[in-house]
């Protein structure tokens, strides 16, 4: 095996060997195909960063008895349109999409649902839960927190998670709207690739761990701290921060999780913060009754006509011009439904280690 | 007078001119006092762009009978917690109010309210309105989307509004957080500034109307358009596209509003927009009880502790460290509200010329 080398696995495949690790792990066969389905998911819209590479990681969480692996959720309290949910330390990716569900059918009964959720773990992908919404016609919202990754503005420590932001709107004709993004300026997984790649960064991404801004990806490892989405103040940076703390605090303190520096590792390799200032991290999902604002159909339509006037518009020289949110996550899964998942070799390494420690078959065609 | 000298105004004699020229064209003494409150409430906040500085413009738009000074607020479609309002074509600064004490309402009853709105005008800073539900004890959201002057990443042309977010939450020994800010990299009014002192702007401001970078503030003037938050590519400026469409879709699509670009101008010399695809422009408020997720005294004491523990945050070089979002404008207020409001001299003519108008008394003292 080369280590530049792209070895392909068709998505039901994966599909199978993570549910195959969840059960293994006293997961019910129920919820082991759900998270399975959110981390493929992620890996058929070319979310690498957020699929399978993460197995890993959830096995250790699981191995270790970090996660909780059949978790009671509860509804810990609650109003027509709102709720809180405890997600009993069970994986995010089980807890995620149950308390979504409760989002929505309060959505369908009340015009629109908001839950937040305490005591829960590393969800997968922001988008997967606005995806769910778009099957029931609602509009989907969802945030997490996460653990501490960016520095506020002016800060020379990490303080927040790159917690994300992610909508969706459906079209009737046109495929829907669906925006998912990090409330950092650039992905964690940017600063890797350039590590590995021993490339410079841009300024702007990161500050080392003097708060002094610098381009060498190393200094990230060395203690530094990503920048939130504007980098700087004259370019808008504590706007990144405040949608950042607006993130954490409608998942972290409105339900009553870990918010802020307190968020609790994903990984066993990361430091256990200082303090506990609630349970797990948050989550905060929303959904959103089209019928409550406007005939449905007629908004649909009024999308389309959206969408078909963005993508007119005239493009900027050395571009073809603007895409519509969503676009390229939808185009790399229909390529990656029919031809396949590619995976680097280190991630194909990672799933044929969990298969040695498992006993579950995992074989690279 | 001096061009560049400042004229200082209690925030009470701005309020009562403003009251008095509203209600000069037949707006109600009690809707006329609350329009006039958000405008200097702006100022006092040191938001100068969206406050008496505006007047005038407004002052034109109803002379010119392109806002009706007497609107009828519909509440068009709804359920428990959403619900859209047609402000008939009335000042923003009057619909929005209105509509978000309907948005409070809901929330007081079922958790959450969500009200988007067609057929508005420009209502003020979005600011405003979260701090009207702060009084409510309630956290509140406001967004608007507004007269293009933003291009969509990679695109050549103005198609979005600088469409802000705000959201506010309450402390409780400490002050409020208190989130307020454009989806652009910038605000308008910083080109301005530029402009006006004949000096550069940064990289990632505005592209030129051939949708080149610039750093020419008179490239805007002519034809070019600001870029959404993030700027480019690599610094994230596909989010802030996505953030801009998300508050015009919401404002916009779903209140049946005029939407991208074709948002009516707020101001008299601005372009009409070829098309028309909906009424006005759209507003979207949010309101949340607390009570519905949490105990609303612990999450108040988890918020003071967020505050501290941001406020200790390790400060970069050459800061004083990371500011609490709100900060900088609750000590505008703090300053203002005993000082008087600093307006310079373009501002004071214009509102001699509104004076000389209107016949209603302006002095500078």
């Amino acid at each position: 095996m080369d280590d530049k080398e792209l070895y392909s696995f068709p998505g039901a495949y994966l599909r199978d060997f993570c549910t195959a690790v969840f059960v293994h792990f006293g997961i019910g066969a129920a919820d082991a195909k759900l998270a399975a389905d959110v981390l493929v998911k992620s890996d058929l819209r070319a979310i690498e960063s957020h699929g399978v590479a993460r197995l890993h990681t959830y096995f250790d969480m699981l191995a270790a008895g970090r996660i909780n692996p059949q978790p009671n959720l509860k509804i810990i309290r609650e109003k027509a349109s709102v709720a809180t949910v405890d997600g009993d330390n069970g994986l995010g990716l089980i807890v995620g999409p149950k308390a979504n569900e409760i989002a929505m059918d309060k959505a369908e009964q009340h015009g629109s649902g908001w839950v937040s959720v305490r005591n829960t773990n590393h969800f997968g992908f922001a988008g997967y839960y606005p995806l769910m919404a778009l099957e029931r016609d609602l509009i989907g919202w969802a945030m997490t927190n996460s653990t501490k990754l960016v520095a506020p503005l002016w800060g020379a420590q990490r303080m927040l998670g790159t917690n994300p932001i992610a909508i969706a709107f459906p079209g009737l004709n046109e495929a829907p709207i669906v925006i998912d993004m990090a409330t950092s300026a650039v992905a964690y997984g940017k600063i890797e690739i350039a590590l590995r790649k021993n490339e410079k960064i841009p300024k702007g991404w990161i500050v080392d761990k003097g708060g002094r801004h610098t381009t060498n990806p190393q200094d990230m490892i060395d203690g530094g701290a990503q920048l939130p989405l504007g980098s700087e103040r004259e370019m808008g940076g504590h706007k990144g921060y405040g949608l950042a703390s607006m993130v954490d605090i409608l998942c972290g303190v409105l339900s009553g999780a870990n918010w802020g520096p307190f968020a609790p590792p994903f990984a066993l390799r990361q430091e256990i913060p200082e303090r506990s200032v609630g349970k797990g991290i948050g989550h905060f999902f929303g959904a959103i009754d089209i019928d409550g604002f406007i005939d449905k159909a007629e908004f649909k339509k009024q999308i389309d006509d959206w969408i078909n006037v963005f993508r007119s518009t005239k493009p900027a020289p050395g571009t073809n011009g603007p895409l519509i949110p969503g676009d390229p996550e939808r185009e790399a899964e229909a390529i990656r439904s029919k031809d396949g998942i590619p995976l680097i070799k280190p991630v194909v390494d990672e799933l044929l280690d969990i298969s040695r420690n498992t006993g579950i078959p995992f074989e690279v065609i």
